[in-house]
């Protein structure tokens, strides 16, 4: 099919509105994601904008009525390229939209899956509830794209990534069908887990349209504690502390001495809760947090409570603009192994010639391992990549994985090749084939790309370099 | 194969000492569970007692290689049949056991399969941490048993059902390999989530032989509140009142008039964590639980809310007594709509003729709906049946579901084909045969019955039934 047949057949199908021709002007957005700061972008023969979820599935109708790949697209602020297209359709959920539908009286809300995270924050938050995932682009990424990479943030160590606030799915799948998984209660065994399947899955078995979502009420009081350290063996320390002192703290962040910009190491951890509750566990965490410590901050007003955590969410921007660019990778090990790693970050970077710091989710041993780069210097940048590819050898020597929240997409399938057993890897692939046997839903992301042949099941070799089986479209 | 044959090539499988025929004395006690209350048993022609994952590995090889079925089986505490086999063979996971092994500086605890729930709690309590998930059958249930149906209990209002707290699984899977799913870490996205899907899959899927789960801090304190309402309409705006308040229960139980055994409507809830927080949270119970209320009990001594939780555990077991059986289904609804579910639960018993009555986590929307038998009049125990039938048709008419974690096993699958579309049943069925080829995992089980024709995956209608392709080896 020629690429104007094809934008004509699409626009029949699902009207011409929903339609962008892969290199028309309004279609160069949707292309790339926040990889583009190290110089990763794609190309497509369509880009799809519908308007519902009965357009998406009737996008992936299409798909397979014409073998041609589909890569879907959230709000663009992944850091793996999973939603990076390389032909075929980029189908983009971002008109999905609406207002998210809250029913406080059971801690739930229902949304399309266009709308920001941030809007699903507020609208809980106005009836006195929290949604609780906070990953640091949330007025960027969209909610979809959030249960499609099962995004957390720094609250997500007293209160669970993603996944764990999802009750039901409205998901599209092959071969252009919508389905519901879940039932809107809390607890649920009446089938097998496909909703806990679909999340994290980054699009390679369905596409999200709506969700149902748990909320919790929202705690009234947020307290709190940022402590220095002169290295990182004493921050570690401190926050293996915090961890033996019975305290819940509801986040505990780090920034090792690079990334804090003046050689220490930095503990951020907050207490939240009803008032006596939050007061209580603040108490534990500066005594917990003390010994060791060069300073100690505990705002208390709202302001400088806000002004705490904008720094923390600025922080990534703010390391990336030191030099233009960088590359970083949320690898995740035992808390244990947290000081081992991120002082391996540092040699691994000065090895490789590279500008190094770590941050990040300190209790859930979920480093921001990054290297600073000038983007417009490629030697750099594959210095860089050379230096990632030891960061995923690091985190499988110290028992950990490859990502905590950013997810494999493109980037990391070699790392999953090298991760998982071969036997895990041809489940992986039974699974996919069995819910996308032509192999069209974000074909090379996500699943390991090397051939494989351990296991007996549907046709694992053939799906197991995530390539459709079919050619893709266009000129 | 005759049935001496069969045990005799088990025998040197897996050792003459992990091999019972199944009509030898020692088999019988692993051929029914709960639900030999109503009536419930099975047969098997081989007993397996492997005595550890590799045992159970090569038992998956040896029925692959035969074409036998295999029915796994836990502590047998289940109320939906699902280790009750119909042939084949039976594998007991109770000797894959060893102290688990906490590691308290990173909240996280390794335990094998044949361990009960209650010693991975009491393991967790000698380091200062909490497992959360209790159910009523904790001394009896196997932690394998508990995650392959994703248990709850009271406390799982506030700290979320088993597979909350999985981390890592090991699993024997088809053609009879162990796999590691998951890292030990406590996020992780590095492939498809294969360890949700195996939680709550009964068996269908793999063998669960390990775990690595997530502790928590134990709560320092815990404060019940122990309300009673005249009516159920009193009660559950009392339930209301709580959601409302913006306080977190740990639990919040409710015991319908019948249930009570006295006509009132009891409403149990329980505030915990540290003192000033557990304190904090307690006061707003009491507030919410008062208007309206009859009496309000808040026991404070330890001995005191040991007895009063001792009395809720033993709360099935007393209401199974009145009459010598029970049959008992634990729907879930909206919370929302509680009190049209446990006012229709009446309404059934009555138009059967039966004793009803009905108790539960009122948080989660899920009722233990309740008909008291005797077990020697088959008649009763038809009509218990048949009211089940309208139990789930209530749950499906609530916006609800089957289960909250008794699960499907055998005796909802047709609930299920009624609850499910048949494109999620043929989305099921498809995950089923790229996991278990040729249907030899716990088949009857879980899966919908009907057969389905709605998805082109790996061939769904093979699989729909659950049954195993080859023929069920013995006499």
């Amino acid at each position: 099919m020629s690429q104007a047949a094809l934008i004509r057949d699409l626009g029949r199908a699902l009207g011409p509105q929903c339609v962008l021709a892969g290199d028309a002007p309004g279609a160069r957005a949707y292309l790339a994601d926040a990889t583009a700061s190290r110089g990763v972008s794609g190309h497509a023969d369509a880009v799809l904008l519908p308007a519902d979820a009965a357009g998406v599935a009737a996008a992936l109708a299409f798909a397979d009525a014409h073998d041609i790949p589909v890569t879907p697209r959230g709000g663009g602020s992944g850091y793996a390229a999973g939603a990076v297209p390389h032909g075929g359709l980029l189908l983009s959920v971002e008109r999905l939209t609406g207002a998210p539908q809250v029913a406080p009286e059971r801690w739930s809300l229902r949304t399309p899956a266009g709308v920001t995270t941030a809007t699903v924050r507020r609208r809980a938050a106005e009836s006195g509830l929290l949604y609780p995932p906070d990953p640091g682009s949330l007025e960027q990424c969209l909610i979809g794209g959030n249960i499609a990479t099962n995004a957390g943030g720094p609250h997500t160590f007293k209160y669970g990534v993603t996944g764990r606030w999802v009750r039901a799915l409205t998901v599209a799948v092959m071969p252009g069908r919508l389905v519901e998984l879940g039932h809107g209660v809390s607890k649920d065994v009446s089938g097998l887990d496909l909703r806990s399947l679909m999340i994290g899955s980054e699009g390679t078995l369905g596409i999200i349209c709506a969700a149902e979502l748990a909320l919790v009420p929202a705690p009234e009081v947020r307290l709190p504690v940022l402590a220095r350290y002169p290295d990182t063996a004493s921050g570690c320390a401190a926050i293996g502390a915090v961890l033996a002192s019975g305290a819940i703290p509801a986040a505990l962040e780090y920034l090792d001495g690079a990334a804090a910009g003046d050689g220490g190491f930095v503990v951020l951890a907050e207490a939240d809760g009803a008032p006596a509750a939050a007061a209580e566990q603040a108490a534990r965490l500066r005594e917990a947090l003390t010994p060791g410590a060069t300073s100690l901050q505990a705002p208390s007003t709202r302001a400088e409570i806000s002004a705490l955590w904008r720094w923390r969410e600025g922080l990534s921007l703010a390391i990336t603009a030191r030099r233009g660019g960088k590359l970083s990778e949320d690898i995740v090990v035992p808390v244990t192994r947290l000081e081992a790693a991120i002082d391996a970050v540092g040699e691994i970077g000065a090895r490789h010639g590279l500008e190094a710091c770590s941050w990040g989710h300190a209790g859930d041993g979920n480093l921001h391992a990054t290297f600073l780069i000038d983007r417009d210097d490629p030697t750099e940048i594959r210095r860089a990549e050379a230096a990632a590819e030891e960061l995923f050898d690091l985190a499988v020597a110290l028992d950990g994985s490859l990502s905590g929240e950013h997810g494999i997409g493109t980037l990391k399938r070699g790392a999953a090749a090298r991760l998982l057993t071969p036997e895990v890897i041809a489940l992986q692939a039974a699974v996919k084939a069995a819910l996308d046997p032509k192999g069209l839903l974000n074909p090379g992301k996500k699943l390991p790309a090397r051939p494989v042949s351990a296991h007996a099941g549907a046709s694992p070799t053939q799906m197991a370099d995530g390539v459709a089986g079919g050619p893709t479209s266009g000129a």
